[in-house]
């Protein structure tokens, strides 16, 4: 297992989670834009727009090398080295506020002095939380989970409840998922036992998220339905604007602007007070953006911390 | 001139904008929001949405006290003291594109180490640059300067410039104004003497922002400014969330939320490849987002930097 041959499976898991996607919407196609890194390496990003069930979304690969900058020097404590970085990142904003925003990124990295690991995650930020919507993504992410490790799940979920948290707000960004970072080599974990770990989770993408799409995207809304998917989506807006790592690495090395911020939603806004006319759905959904949901065995009694 | 003197100037200075805006908008009303500091102080936070002008804006004024917090103990390397701060910001959207966004803080910072200084500034961002409007403003700041200090425009301008910079687009926010900080008493300027600048740039604001009311809201406007006009606001967010110390501050020190993100537009969007669709007018204005304009002497010539 090459650097070459991850890149390709990610390019891979790039094409098919677009043809997927493609085949579900019904309607939006997938745009392209090729880039290059001046000192090495460059992505593919592929945005659709207007489609019948997603608003927005972004699907981008990238695979970038050269020498280590500086940063990178210093946090691993070398003077020269090589590094190759390649993953996809997805966000799909849904038109209906009833079909929930999702999140994937998986990523690998390795560095001339031996460094190699793999990172990532996915998540769920229903605008309405339909807790049979949130049982099934965590039942799936559990179940492949525990088809590598017992303790993957329990320490990747809580893992996610941590990142994706609006500490400004104490609210969570949705219903979690799960986050891992630096997954490397051990004695009884090997990086092809990690590599298949993380195809299986890019690989549940298009089913977990085409079921959803299908299932929610007849489901009927209108103006108060839209106001709210517009305060939950400004809520995203500050969640990876303040806190999200990678736009924050992306934003201060410089990185393609438009692929970074391909993850902010097409519409929202910030309306002084709108939290205090929220209804009774609006404050259910409000009232389970916590850490610490069992969500693999919800049973309408949340456990929150 | 007490701390009490200077924060009751502030509150006078929050009542006397508010009236201001409220009679040159014609039909929109703040909405007062009083609100306490359980270590001391609070605060009274007023909001306007819905005007016939002004779509969203906030003028708040707050004066907190007590024991200063840990993070200014370290930074002024005592171990004990007690702080004071007062001021009052302000961000306007209005509603429609040809008339400007504008913001202004002004503030008051004494600790009891002996620690006493004023700051603030008030820029400009206009959805789209009409250059009269910018000369007009920076002439009317720099007439205010010139009766106090040579220097101060030309030094606050350029702060200016340096602080509303939203580095990873590369543009300025818009067309500046002034910036100053840690204004504190020297051998030739009183504390009285800063107090006199930051209050003369104070009631500077009903004016100036008044005046480009009456001018601009009755120009036309259609669906394609309103889409830039989401452009140009989607950018005041990535400012705002990225860089903007006092929402960064606000948001580390566990501020009054709703207060510190007032700033944030009523209605936006991220909309991928939008640039694109740029036409002369749009293309006019994003040449202009840049630094070291020399707005008070423009001539349609700009020696850009």
């Amino acid at each position: 297992m090459t650097k070459e041959d991850i890149g390709n499976w990610f390019r891979n898991l790039q094409d098919n989670i677009c043809l997927e996607l493609e085949k579900a919407d019904g309607a939006g196609r997938f745009h392209q834009d090729i880039w290059e890194r001046a000192e090495g390496g460059g992505g593919r990003s592929r945005v659709i727009q207007g489609g019948a069930v997603i608003e927005k979304g972004g699907v981008n690969f990238s695979a970038v090398f050269g020498k280590a900058p500086e940063f990178l020097l210093q946090h691993h404590k070398v003077t020269d080295a090589y590094f190759f970085a390649t993953g996809v990142s997805i966000v799909i904003h849904p038109k209906n506020p009833m079909v929930p925003i999702i999140h994937m990124n998986v990523r690998y990295f390795e560095m001339s002095n031996g460094v190699k690991w793999f990172g990532g995650g996915i998540d769920l930020t229903p605008h309405y939380i339909l807790p049979e919507d949130a049982i099934h993504f965590h039942t799936t992410l559990k179940t492949i989970c525990d088809t590598f490790d017992s303790s993957y799940y329990p320490e990747f979920k809580k893992w996610a409840d941590d990142y994706f948290f609006i500490k400004h707000r104490n609210e969570t960004r949705g219903v979690g998922g799960i986050f891992f970072d630096k997954l490397s080599e051990t004695k009884s974990i090997s990086l092809q036992d990690r590599f298949d770990f993380v195809l299986a989770i890019g690989n549940s993408f298009a089913p977990v998220y085409t079921y959803l799409m299908k299932k929610n995207s007849d489901l009927p809304f209108g103006e108060k339905e839209l106001q709210w998917q517009d305060l939950r989506r400004s809520r995203y807006v500050e969640f990876n604007l303040v806190y999200d790592a990678g736009t924050k690495f992306g934003l201060e090395t410089n990185g393609r602007i438009e692929s970074i911020l391909m993850s902010l939603p097409p519409r929202t806004g910030w309306v002084y007070g709108i939290e205090n006319t929220m209804g009774e759905k609006e404050r259910a959904t409000q009232n389970l953006l916590k850490k610490g949901i069992d969500w693999a065995n919800y049973v309408g009694n949340p456990s929150a911390s």
